[in-house]
């Protein structure tokens, strides 16, 4: 089961992450969200981490990575659910995530992707 | 990170199946997703199970378990995503999700969610 699903929502696709991300995890997740952003024309990217209670330097650069990759194909990326804790560690690691939008939560992080994201804005979901 | 989140997306839940569900993670997932219906008032529950590969009659009867108690708190469940492979293992265990509603990717199990719920269907994801 070591596959990171990423599942399509009208415009948007959505991650959770669940499991530790070790190397390849981490490599083939960013690989995947980029092929699916291509294939689905997606124009936004969640990320869900509020399973992530621990998060290191990799884990902030491959968030970084992959907000990075998604926007030279026109999608944004939002990172959503961060737990406080997480949050400490990240600043107190120097880790600001810098270029990466983040939201309280799902729904949160669903509105300031419609925001960005200007032309046909009633579509969601359901199109 | 042995926790499954439940996300809310405006009257429905959505939670993602990524790791193996032993006993104590399942019985707790019930636990959370009954929780949660409740505090949310959620009318629907969809449960993402493409990172599933192999099922067996426990996690059938989660899944069956999980559809009757949210259906009790008025709400329905839809399983999602399933691989072909896990269809073809059911049926063969003589599971075929008595009482489960199936659909074979998120949005369209969110079509479905919302054909199932009468009143203000026009509610999605930004309310």
């Amino acid at each position: 089961m070591e596959k990171i699903p990423i599942l399509k929502m009208g415009r948007f696709l959505l991650v959770t992450i669940q499991v530790d991300l070790y190397d390849r995890l981490a490599l083939d997740l960013e690989a995947n969200i980029i092929d699916a952003v291509t294939k689905h024309q997606a124009q936004g990217v969640m990320i869900d981490i509020s399973a992530v209670s621990i998060v290191d330097s990799f884990m902030g650069r491959i968030l970084s990575n992959i907000a990075s990759m998604t926007r030279i194909l026109d999608a944004e990326t939002v990172v959503v659910g961060m737990q406080p804790a997480v949050a400490i560690t990240l600043v107190e690691l120097g880790l600001p995530l810098m270029g990466v939008y983040t939201a309280l939560n799902v729904e949160k992080g669903m509105e300031l992707l419609h925001s960005k994201i200007v032309p046909d804005e009633d579509a969601d979901f359901d199109d």
